[in-house]
């Protein structure tokens, strides 16, 4: 035989590669998250990875455009994709004519982003998306139905307490308006962004820095100083007497989404107006939305997203706004692992059920497994001719949570054993009764 | 605002993108497909997109590797999977110690190959594998599970008749031992490997170009001129009395699986023995498999795969043993649109219901909506601002099975108009009624 050069088999390091168990989970919370968006009656929406580069990078530039996996085959110039949106905005675009609107859809797919490597930072992560996009209007409900979504996930979810946190970029604009500072707006914003990180005096010595003016500093602090209750907030947005227009057209809608968000039925103290949110894209335009994890802020958002105005500009003529959400699963998944927070009592085998023989023929649990099957039972059979110990270990090794055995004994009475792999229990019994027991 | 260039939206030729109502079949397709190979107990898996081209390409050469998406980031040589074979070799190598065996997985992904672009072709495609693969040996048995599993799922899917053929490539190997021709034995599989497309007559000629002598012609020839039933195949087998062992051991093992395929409850004219298949690809060494949708050979086929002695030979010294298929989704999908096979019979829409408010405020439609999908019921709540014309075309474009009507006469009398949208039947109902109709 010819002598074989090995390779080390090896994961790119930013590159997710789950064990089985792992995998089981990951795939428990992504289905959480396919299986609410099909209950608010999303229509499931898929991309090709790789798209034309002319058509990717329509829009993108700066930071992004340096990450992207961009490379060449035939005379093509392609890029694999680095979000959900900028397909989303192609495709609707395209597709504009067969569409009904509002277009409601999510999107579960991978992304690549060529980021330098560190801890918790992937190349190749999963996005699970949702938008609404409305051609030419959409109604500010829809804004108040995507926190009852979040809310709906992260609760079947039950990684612990969460606070979605609501805000409209409106308003913030509208502060910057009424002050009369409205060209330095995108400046103060991403400064105001780092407001939780650094502190109230950090973010005031950088204001000062970029030349604001004392008096109005003292406005911008008050206003971000606003606490209370939901409704106290609103309170005294309202006593702020702005007379800016996009102000108080910010102010209603925030109004309205709060209202919304309670008849939706999120609780209380699972949402909030904070009003230091500002999400660093320049696209949003209303309500914006961020969720932490409490007691867990430091891993940063777990659900972002917001209202824009123009969702496909770079590609069409049409306006087509919209609002939506994302949640970075991989990384949220390598947090909750690194935080402990998976729970333990999900599923850690695909199979309900393991089927051995001990000393007779395979054919009697073939025709158990069948029966099993037909009754949407996930049985495997373990087919190996090894001693026994092996068998065992193996259902063991995989945490599988019965096991029937059959063996001379079991087939003179028409019985298998089950025996129960947590409690270590086990008992003849009919395969009628073990169906049953297994359903 | 400033002048925006805009770019046409298009997706690349030889890429899959579907508008909603195909993606809703698609995504039924593949959940067959998944909800049988957990039915059967396969753990879940998921390797990367990207791998280091090192490692995919270990092996790779010849046609596929000129077909190989690769580029260059940073330092890196990388590469796009082309299939999900080489993956899982490698993840097995990699995590030997942290599995269990025999391990049984399944994935589905995406894989991605440039080929040239013609119709039917794609760049971009699922591949839905399944595989089992031993630590050293193998039981024959896990050959017989394969059809058992490929069975169920075209069963399922209900695209009409199929035909699972199987073969085992030992008795391929056998008769040209037996004819000590096996020196000519690769050219001559892939002559045979043509037979069904070609027919007898041009296979012997390319076989008598190649310096096969006339009598062994006569051999091959009443070989694959076997027929009859899958009992009476075997019986001819066992009739030519080789002395090859390995034709020997082959026959044995297609019995063994042909016996525990009944045993599987496959019915019987829904597989056959066909000795003339052989699969291209030079690594399957026992049983091999093909299916053909009755009708419709000329798509080829829509699930292959066989038994292979040494999986990750390129990556460990560990002799690893396996068997598997692969589900080609993406093609099967453009041929059975083409085809018209796809069942009418799916559902058009994710929403079960569409509920819309005439006149009356949308807190309404929220309460009911709260309730539908705390009982699990798919609904969407139309909220746009507009005439009851484009509510009812919203429902009826999108095929959303059931409207619930809310007006003033409805909340007078505390009910809900439902109304089926197949039928146009409507009807007042408490929402306890609607709730149990639509669950």
């Amino acid at each position: 035989m010819e002598e074989i050069k090995r390779v080390e088999p090896r994961t790119l390091s930013g590159f997710m590669e789950l064990l089985p168990q792992d995998q089981i989970k990951f795939n428990e919370i992504m289905n959480v998250i396919r299986q609410t968006y099909e209950l608010y009656g999303f229509l499931p929406q898929e991309t090709p990875i790789i798209e034309a580069s002319e058509v990717l990078l329509a829009k993108a530039g700066g930071e992004t455009e340096k990450q992207i996996y961009s490379f060449t085959k035939g005379d093509t110039d392609l890029s694999l994709r680095f979000d959900l949106t900028v397909p989303l905005a192609k495709y609707v675009a395209k597709n504009y004519n067969e569409l009904t609107f509002p277009y409601r859809r999510y999107q579960i797919g991978k992304v690549f982003r060529g980021e330098r490597a560190q801890k918790g930072r992937y190349r190749e992560f999963y996005q699970c998306d949702i938008d609404i996009i409305g051609d030419d209007k959409l109604s500010i409900i829809n804004d108040a139905e995507i926190p009852s979504i979040i809310y709906t996930i992260f609760k079947k979810l039950n990684f612990g307490k969460f606070v979605i946190k609501i805000n409209n970029r409106k308003i913030l604009n509208g502060l910057f308006d009424e002050l009369e500072i409205s060209d330095k707006m995108k400046e103060i914003l991403i400064i105001i962004d780092k407001l939780e990180k650094i502190g109230m005096d950090a973010v005031k010595e950088e204001l000062v820095k970029i030349g604001v003016a004392e008096d109005k500093i003292q406005k911008i602090e008050n206003f971000f100083n606003i606490t209370g209750t939901t409704d106290e907030k609103i309170e005294k947005l309202r006593k702020l007497n702005f007379s800016s227009q996009i102000f108080n057209e910010g102010l209603a809608e925030l109004e309205e989404v709060i209202k919304y968000v309670r008849l939706f039925k999120v609780e209380e103290d699972y949402f909030k107006i904070d009003l230091t949110i500002a999400r660093g894209l320049d696209y949003y335009t209303g309500t914006v939305y961020e969720t932490n994890l409490v007691g867990y802020e430091s891993i940063g958002s777990v659900c972002s997203g917001g209202r824009y105005e123009n969702l496909a500009e770079y590609y069409t003529k049409k306006k087509l706004p919209g609002v939506g959400i994302s949640i970075g699963l991989t990384r949220l998944f390598y947090n909750l692992k690194e935080l402990g927070l998976l729970s333990e009592n999900t599923a850690k085998s695909i199979s309900k059920v393991d089927i051995v023989t001990m000393g007779v023929g395979l054919e009697n649990a073939v025709e158990i497994s069948n029966s099993l099957r037909e009754n949407g039972i996930k049985a495997e059979i373990y087919k190996e001719d090894t001693k026994i110990k092996n068998k065992f270990s193996y259902a063991n090794n995989l945490e599988i949570p019965y096991m029937i055995i059959i063996g001379e004994d079991e087939l003179a009475q028409g019985k298998y054993t089950l025996k129960n792999m947590t409690t270590g229990e086990q008992e003849l019994k009919k395969k009628e009764e073990i169906i049953e027991i297994l359903k």
